[in-house]
């Protein structure tokens, strides 16, 4: 900050965003609340500026939303910059990134996330009138390179061409050590197809374990395999991730037909008290492209209510990962996939 | 870190550390657990090696010592720096600082704070027997200016000689805002006198509002307080601070004889549900001074669990501070030391 006064604010980028010149963005900093305080403003008052939105945090899903669009609607206003309030329901000075899109045909303007601290400080200032300059400076790059999904397979013996998918993601952000995002889920995924052949335990169909590439950037390896494997779809009998923490684990959020539900709701039973069922037409990250075409899925469900705490911060280190937890997460999640992939019947999709 | 991979770590230098020289310290890490740890090593162990203090967080009181001689500590064994896991109950990837002192006859070392996320990921490299080798660039000057304590009298009308003090002190440290330590604590006993006398109140004696200069160096402005009054202690008949949090007020922790404590509770019995007393030898910080002199006293009870969480960090800013609870600490403060400074006789001392 230039004015009115002199004061450093930490800035993190957000993925995908275009960097500012060397020299950096000098310009006067408006503050809104939400897209409809935006459209409010006549273009002329927003042309040339630096928008900062401070939305409030409500939960992940209608929040986000500020991180993946705000920079092509403020550019769209004729901003020459963007700041969001980091996505996260607390902070302790905590900068949270994430990925962002550039609609087609907006001018590309660099975003990067400021704390909730700093906002909340730029949004004092604004509200009380002062005229703010910002001096933005932001390095980035933008460039591809060949990933590959990571896929472990434990043989059924029975049906081997049909599937139950265990899943989590292998890659994460750079800040921090990805534990959490998605460090456990990968983890726990893994897990199955090992810890079920060192049992010698195995399932009428194949238990297949995939670690997806680049989430992060936009389900990327999961789209390859889609695309790869859309003959096979209909083999998939059940496909599971685990992408929103390995807290205590509470059971499965299920996607599917009621039958399926009530399948998955009898599986549960046996895993008190792990057997609370809840039902989303979207579960999980990676695998909502599977549910979309009609496979029965779910995503774990655990005590992760201070996971945004954590989600693409600094702070997503290896401490936050509880052995206790993770361990009672991998236990259950190769218990409920085995159990899944060794039915008597397929999990019906009607 | 340099060795086994490069790595940033932050640090925050601690108050009164040297510098590093300019190029910097490199050498090898060891990690220990506490004093007693430390002691077991040889010195040969410890020269020429950077040590780093993996303290257990209990109590501010009993974990600030690492803070406070971690460095002394390490000097007499032949340390070359060291680092401490930041005091603090809760991080997300949050830098502590806050005063230390080199003891008379020790190399001064420089040190400073580390997170909680870098302190554990360097013990698991260092219980896995790897060699750490770190690089430790710090600056830092050492200077004293001249400042005041500010000092706002409500002048008594019965026994204007005769003194309540309310205080919280005004220095903070340079990261964060020093909203919670202690710009709440100043706030609400700046208002003491300054609301009485918009509501045309006065006592039988002279409520004093005083702010502390210098608190965070070490009690600097509450001892040239004590210095400068020597002779007038015996007017002072109660003396209060607020410097752990101004969240939901809860009612005092009070110092002083059986007869002393009992008349307080009498008096808080006016405030519920802010009458809650909790009883201590040395309540407060810069009023330990005076506590120590036999003269009672009384800290704020809130509720503050989660003090530390920001203290002495880039997340002591305003929005800790939640409107409704210091309002309510502040009309406490200022009808509790009302009372007391309108009571027909003083606060015993025996």
């Amino acid at each position: 900050m230039i004015r009115p006064r002199l004061k450093n604010i930490a800035v993190i980028g957000l993925g995908s965003s275009v960097p500012t010149p060397k020299e950096g963005i000098e310009a006067e900093l408006i503050v809104v609340r939400s897209f409809h305080d935006l459209d409010q403003l006549h273009n002329d008052d927003v042309k040339g500026k630096i928008v900062l939105f401070d939305q409030d945090y409500t939960n992940y899903g209608e929040t986000v939303i500020y991180r993946v669009e705000g920079a092509s609607k403020a550019a769209r206003k004729g901003a020459v910059a963007t700041l969001i309030r980091s996505i996260t329901p607390f902070s302790l000075y905590t900068t949270h990134t994430g990925s962002q899109n550039y609609e087609e045909g907006v001018v590309k303007i660099p975003v990067g996330a400021i704390t909730i601290e700093d906002t909340l400080l730029l949004r004092r200032l604004f509200d009380r009138g002062e005229k703010i300059i910002l001096k933005i400076i932001m390095q980035s790059s933008y460039d591809t390179k060949i990933s590959r999904n990571t896929i472990i397979d434990l043989k059924g013996v029975l049906y081997p061409e049909k599937y139950v998918i265990v899943s989590g993601h292998i890659d994460s952000w750079d800040v921090g050590e990805g534990a959490i995002d998605d460090g456990g889920g990968m983890f726990i995924s893994w897990l199955v197809p090992v810890a079920l052949k060192n049992l010698k335990v195995k399932s009428k169909r194949t238990l297949r374990s995939i670690l997806w590439t680049a989430e992060e950037p936009g389900l990327i390896g999961a789209a390859a395999y889609l695309e790869r494997h859309i003959q096979e779809l209909d083999n998939i009998t059940f496909i599971m991730e685990s992408d929103e923490g390995t807290f205590n684990p509470r059971g499965l959020d299920v996607a599917g037909s009621k039958r399926a539900r009530c399948i998955i709701a009898e599986v549960l039973k046996l895993f008190p008290p792990m057997d609370n069922m809840t039902e989303s037409d979207a579960p999980g990250s990676d695998i909502t492209l599977f549910i979309k075409k009609g496979i029965p899925g779910a995503s774990l469900l655990n005590d992760n209510d201070k996971y945004f705490w954590y989600h693409h911060s600094q702070a997503d280190t290896l401490n936050v990962q509880k052995k206790k937890d993770v361990i009672k997460c991998a236990a259950f999640w190769a218990a409920v996939s085995y159990v899944i992939s060794d039915l008597s019947e397929d999990i019906p999709r009607d």
